[in-house]
């Protein structure tokens, strides 16, 4: 069943790796059909050379395995959270990409610093506060999914305003229209996230150095390109 | 028409990915024919890797698609005031590349460090100041075209003296000759950027330390590449 | 004799050099076999490119040559020592990995900053104090080993809770069931070491920044992959 | 005439951009046939990737072109003045590799801070002073190679102690042997720069870090790999 997503959330898995953002078996893809209320997954620690689309396992909203010969990955019920929170994304990725992930161990957002950054997001990216004690200890997968969407309801922000988070201590989700896009996005974060720590840096030198992007400017960037009257790239259908 | 030229910006176009100064669409280089007042543009987020040279986009000087079934570069108004202003350029390239652009956040020109940086331009890399929400809010694209040949006016330096700027909270623009030459500079631009920013990191662990390069010698090493009687090099024809 | 082994050794030898742990002859990786009392190790001083299966040596437990016609590496007699003190490994790795060797340069334990580390080890990877004059002039590789062995029995740890280690000065050894996952755990220590660098530089820019993970989070992570009740990757066999 | 030093320069030219250790045009390996008194070096400003080993050029001991149709590389009369008072040494290496340059511009040694150095070097890397208006502006490549001589005399180093040396504002210059040892002293000397600097970076988050190697361990790791009795690597023939 699903054979077109799984083979879709396979390729942006193995582009996972294409773009330097996992090592080993970490991270993780899925895809959803809205329609069959279905999402397709990665295994869990499976490594990325020898897996196959056949392996791609099949969940329902709950995170309950439907089909597949494999574990679903670990963190499904994370994916599964998210799927039933932020009602227009068709893909999320999990990694544990050095440079995002080294601004959730400093439980700090990343800060929007330029324009490369404004044409991801239109506002900084947000790290969600870590877990307690009791939601670790129970249901931790669930919880983290819970926490992602009560610090985007918190701030009053919308999944298509910042297609990515981080969670204190862990690491970042990034989601997107479908597969590929949220593997894209996973790429932009971690330009981003670098940029902004270079940013940081070398303000350090100079007194004269001057961070922080204005917001008409954010907006603008933001707008060109995913605005109603968006201009950056081609019509539809090409 | 300009077949010729539409190869040679695709092929620039290509070796930006090949150098590593862009991922996904980002980034873009023009080359100009000067004797039909017209130049040839990467299409707007086009990814690189099924992109042919018949894709490339002719426009003219005020910015107009002239031929060409993509829609240009949304940084098409930028390069175009460049040619207008800058006479003696053949190729215009912008890229997020990410040591320029964290130099660019940071508001900061890239200071002068060394004998790589006097290779390439002799003057520190300008920082052109950020544009004001008017200049955002309308003809944005032109208008970053406009702050970059005035801060060069502003700071009588000509376009052949340092072939790249950055722009306050976007990043950089680089220029050449031609085509090729232009994306060798940005790819200068990101090593000098780059070695800058770790000087200074490292000048603050040993008080002893002492940079910023001497005019005597920024002058010998710009003047034995680019001057009159520059000795680097073969003759021209090799 | 041993060739199997012999093949997986220098199987995993070239996987440091894949993952791009290693430059030049640096590292080495052995495996042993449990029931001859002999391991396998990498030869002194050889470049990975031209090496063959069959140049691997042969060592006992004292680090005695039993078979070979090359000089087993010079560190043999650390690796005999570790093999010899922590009963449940089954291969060691000796890389000078950038980021671990620059922790080990700075004498300090690599802190455990998040879910990353925690799915490595439960504590943070200790840092073994420096060799005195003594234990440096005589028995050099032999000493280095009895002050690992000395340093994870000094903090009450034992080799599975946490597959690394620093020597002062010098550099990392890490360890597991098998050549292969002792060459994984060299990669991701070096990963972790690279966030940890990133998290201490950003949370300097940050008077917010919180960093150091909760033991509850620590546990969790290191249970969930290595504890009885693991339930990250498949079912053995798998 | 000198066909096989040829082909060992050409050979080792292409290594410097294997390596990572230069980009474009930049960088140049020469090695030189005692006997006749004649060295061989890359020709200036020649692209590697169409460089054939008949480009190489031929030049006596005063730098002056004895064979060959192109240029020789503009420091040519630095490589010249190496060997004329480095009599041990056999091939010579000039790059702008990132983390070698932003020593050298910073103006500082680079410490001995470990074992990678101590395998390299049992000193720290000297960093040789700026030349004056008057050296720049007359021979310029020449006074290069006194300044860095003159440093070594005066502190009482020999070439075969150190393989490698910064100049300030500029970059680093390597020797070995052979050609392909300067080109491999290069690789490390970039690895151990980086080092450096993320050990001295890493030591200003904890009051505790011990930076800077013992002089007994300097010792011994130069002398197992370098020494009358090293015992590192095979013994001569393999």
């Amino acid at each position: 069943m699903l054979e077109e997503l799984k083979e879709k959330v396979f390729q942006a898995n193995l582009r996972l790796v294409e773009y330097g953002l996992v090592v080993l078996t970490w991270g993780n893809v899925s895809g959803i059909d809205r329609e069959e209320g279905l999402f397709v997954i990665k295994p869990s620690g499976v490594p990325y050379d020898n897996m196959k689309a056949s392996d791609m396992v099949v969940v329902d909203l709950d995170g309950n395995k439907v089909e597949g010969d494999l574990n679903p990955s670990s963190d499904t019920p994370t994916h599964a959270y998210l799927y039933r929170h932020f009602d227009d994304i068709g893909g999320v990725v999990h990694t544990h990409s050095s440079w995002a992930c080294s601004w959730a161990q400093a439980g700090r957002d990343i800060p929007a610093y330029g324009t490369t950054h404004a044409d991801f997001a239109n506002t900084g990216v947000p790290c969600a506060r870590g877990l307690t004690v009791q939601e670790v200890n129970s249901a931790y997968e669930y919880n983290t999914g819970k926490v992602i969407v009560k610090e985007f309801s918190n701030r009053g922000l919308k999944a298509s305003e910042c297609p990515a988070v981080l969670v204190h201590r862990h690491g970042p989700f990034t989601w997107g229209s479908q597969p590929f896009k949220a593997v894209e996005n996973a790429l932009i974060l971690e330009e981003v996230a670098r940029m902004a720590y270079q940013t940081e840096q070398m303000s350090a030198f100079d007194s004269s150095a001057n961070i922080g992007i204005e917001q008409y400017l954010l907006d603008k960037h933001y707008q060109r390109k995913h605005g109603k009257n968006a201009y950056y790239g081609q019509n539809k259908g090409v």
